[in-house]
């Protein structure tokens, strides 16, 4: 059988190391000077190619995909302002460690800079956001331009994969004609496969680690941004038996036990200055990515532990909390399953202490939710409430990600949020993506900012009927009234808060999307069961909250957790 | 009287440098990071502050002001992703020379990669984009740090306007409490003017560029991008009283006079193999920035003139015929200032022959357009027969600025293009942009992949009555069906031309704009003064035509020229 791409040197070699390294998806953005590559990918069996036209959208819609796969996905856009628009998700990609590979179609060097069309200095363009840059010799014809496309390529797709993980990008100069094709035969071009050294620490090693440990009374493991692993989540599950352990968790790590302590800003903002001693840790302990809680670090950055261990695959040194004293360069999975068979039981009470607080909190805040006015906080609750099980729920920065830790849900979900470097610019896209590969009910909820921004998200043939979005819509960027900053000054409403009165409906219509709403408890507690049922399209809810209120509504919620804590 | 700005030092001294040079607006994209920011821009009563969420758009709206007064126009966001999505922009501005100040809320370097919230490398991360990249002192409290900053800051908003003109890159990191304000006294601090030396030539050098001029028989001169320069529009003008001048534009150089070619494309694809010396230049003289017409670089590189010279400020050789000869870096109505009292009379009858050509094809243009059916240029006939006069007209990329160039239009137009880097990603922006600021009629065409590719562009408070948008919607990218290398392969509908069948008129609904349509000849007609008549509301005609037939139409009108041309 023979196979048809590209008759241009190396497209064919580039796409079928991107095969052998894991690549299942290539998002394609329509453009002249990629037709090589666009049409390549179209003709091959292997990998899937989707077409998405805005770049931006298409980058973090990529993002969603990798995210749930683990998988390397393809990005492949025309040359010029094209590639610029990939930055923001790239440097998404980059703090989140996701896997995209940016193929970019370069015109030939010699006509940068010369007033042509779509033409711009590519090489290195995304800078530290990137692992690593390549860039491809134009016309391979010569054997050498051959075997360096072919080992560039293979280190391109070998660093998306290793180590930490993240994102490359390949500039691939394409001289015209562009559109021939040719036929080759049936075999696959040279991988170089990567063979790494074990993922472990030595027996001596590990054994000092782990006298440590044992002698500590009070250990606070703290887990940040990451990806469902069942394996940490038996082992951690199994070390909260010990006394001295605590394991505190955000929605994002995706780690699920009753006895890890998932709502930290509650319990945080329960502590009273002569209670710091008690439960500062003496031994810190934390691995994944950025953390959501802001409560957290300032907390830990104000009272330091004598010891603190990052875990975690790293080329430099990540010192969240600026009290870092050794950076443990293997993952967490394998640092603690070495290190669970040597520990100790442990006559402490620092687990107890901190769980017993849990609980108090705990029903301070059911309290406070029984009785508590429509809000963006009472909307939360019904929400959150009314996702199906084994679903994947899709938490939009800014307000959005904060509101979903203060409470305790389904075990059963996976969560994920774009929390590498926080921005509102792609959370659609990201779970639209995702959504498309999951197989699961994939809930969005977001903000009317971070939703209108990203309405782009919706401009595509790929939204699934798995695709449900809920849309909290208090007309404007409510977090800015929530920080002390801003809510104090003159230029609240227009500089920050950006006012708005926009309605999703529309859009919903333009798109294709079925569209439901609520404006209050009883509507939103009706609708949410149909919304989940019209399983033919996807679809926005949108729920209309009091702009207003939500501020007074949080720092109510705070302040009863901290004042009513020492009645019981 | 006392003025109120942020009380962090620096603040205050780059707003009143800003001033002091000549901005008088400036795009806020909301956020905390750049509050100290955004809330002096917005207690300072000379500069003008909006607010724009989406900062992709945020930046082409301030391209679009800039392009209309020439003035250096800000943009401040906060830090992380945010910067980020200004990239195509500024690319877009760079290569179209506009001036436009990137001020970048930053966190202090030592926050960087310890995956804390938007905190990202961003110094230099426009990298060749911008004409210089700056990083203010942090806490600039010693004498020296303040004197550093200034100097940098004059010389950021000096570089933006002189010479070459293009964008620069403020990056300006802060640390928290970010909202405190102070008065301060009603002085302003210390601006550096530059004072240039004389935009011409010494009389020896002109002397000897004239002799050259007089001696040749075939000089074509060929005007790029270009805003309106009405010196520089006499001057050509007088030129082409001479016999051997023939003065080429496009609709882009904003240069009009009956005497001057501005429809390239239909004479240059009426050229016969044996006619080809007699069109050739012995003195090729440009200006202005990128070309539209791909005919006219592909005649003149196959065709190359003996001399040929580019006249402008650059600081690099751009040799877009690929016969440069001499760079003259004088601005080009400096340059034909001088040269034109040095000219003689001539013989020639090099633009006698051109302009009969030019004749010819006009009427063959008018015979084609009188019998053709509905179609994307049929519209094109309609819309540009009512534009009214003296308004702005912008084309976006990617079919409308080519179709453009095959109409002579009323000589009463402004026209703007983003043809510095040919993006579709902000068109939109750019107009409505433009709109706020030059109290015209402002008409945007656009085709319908543009259109909704920049759809936040209508999201914003900033849409005037006098932004009309007009729709070309013929369900995909038509460009692709075009050229003959897509329009051959398989997968042209859903790889090039990305067939799609969205509607704009809830899109003009959900953000507020009147909405008009039409699907023929007739409707059209009968529609437009309507469209232009309304005028308490922003504004969008979409306009329907098949997907399927204007590649023939072009076709054949291409062919028609060649073919007929020599019957007469």
């Amino acid at each position: 059988m023979e196979r048809i791409y590209s008759d241009i040197k190396g497209v064919k070699e580039l796409i079928d190391i991107c095969w052998a390294k894991g690549m299942e998806y290539v998002i394609v953005s329509p453009g002249s000077r990629n037709a090589p590559l666009s049409i390549s990918f179209a003709k091959d069996q292997r990998i899937k190619s989707l077409v998405i036209v805005d770049e931006r959208s298409a980058a973090y819609f990529a993002l969603g995909i990798a995210q749930q796969t683990r998988k390397p996905v393809g990005l492949v856009c025309t040359s010029g302002t094209a590639l610029l628009n990939y930055g923001p998700a790239i440097a998404e990609a980059f703090y989140q460690r996701i896997p995209l590979v940016v193929i970019s179609a370069d015109r030939p060097v010699e006509w940068i800079g010369q007033d042509d069309s779509q033409a711009l200095p590519q090489v290195n363009v995304f800078g530290e956001f990137v692992k690593a840059s390549y860039q491809l010799p134009l016309d391979a014809n010569d054997p050498d331009d051959c075997w360096y496309l072919n080992r560039m390529v293979n280190e391109a797709l070998t660093k998306t994969l290793t180590g930490r993980i993240g994102p490359v990008h390949i500039n691939f100069p394409l001289r015209e004609p562009l559109y021939g094709v040719k036929k080759y035969p049936d075999t696959n071009e040279r991988v170089i496969g990567k063979i790494n050294s074990v993922d472990a620490l030595s027996g001596d090693t590990i054994d000092a680690i782990a006298d440590i440990f044992n002698s500590t009374q009070k250990i606070l493991i703290v887990a940040g941004l990451l990806h469902p692993q069942a394996d940490l989540n038996e082992l951690l599950s199994e070390l909260t038996q010990n006394k001295n352990v605590v394991v505190l968790t955000e929605s994002v790590s995706n780690l699920q036990n009753k006895e890890f302590l998932p709502c930290i800003d509650r319990v945080i903002c329960s502590i009273k200055k002569d209670e710091l001693e008690d439960f500062t840790p003496d031994l810190l302990i934390n691995f994944g990515g950025p953390l959501v809680s802001k409560m957290i670090k300032s907390f830990l950055r104000d009272n330091r532990s004598k010891e603190h261990w990052f875990i975690g695959q790293e080329d430099h040194y990540i010192d969240t909390f600026k009290s870092l004293t050794s950076h443990i360069d293997v993952s967490p999975a394998s640092f603690f399953k070495q290190l669970l068979p040597r520990i100790k039981p442990s006559d402490s009470s620092y687990a107890d202490f901190w769980k017993a607080r849990d609980l108090k909190v705990s029903d301070l805040h059911a309290n406070y939710l029984a009785g508590l006015e429509w809000s963006d906080m009472k909307a939360f609750e019904g929400i959150l409430g009314a996702i199906p099980e084994n679903g994947n729920l899709h938490l939009a920065n800014s307000s959005v990600v904060r509101y979903a830790q203060l409470f305790k849900i389904s075990n059963q979900l996976t969560y994920n949020s774009n929390r590498g470097t926080s921005g509102i610019d792609g959370c659609t896209s990201t779970a639209v993506g995702a959504a498309l590969v999951n197989n699961k009910i994939t809930t969005l909820i977001t903000g009317d900012i971070s939703f209108f921004y990203d309405s782009n998200a919706l401009w595509n043939k790929y939204l699934q009927a798995n695709i449900k979005i809920i849309l909290i819509n208090n007309g404007g960027g409510g977090i800015f009234r929530f920080i002390s900053g801003p809510s104090g000054v003159d230029e609240l409403e227009e500089y920050f808060e950006t006012v708005q009165d926009y309605k999703a409906d529309k859009l919903a219509e333009t798109y294709g999307l079925d569209y439901f709403y609520a404006e209050n408890k009883d509507q939103l507690e009706n609708i949410l069961p149909n919304f989940y049922a019209a399983n033919e399209k996807a679809a926005v809810l949108e729920i209309k909250t009091p702009r207003t209120v939500n501020d007074q509504v949080l720092i109510n919620y705070f302040k009863n957790i901290k004042t009513k804590k020492d009645d019981n």
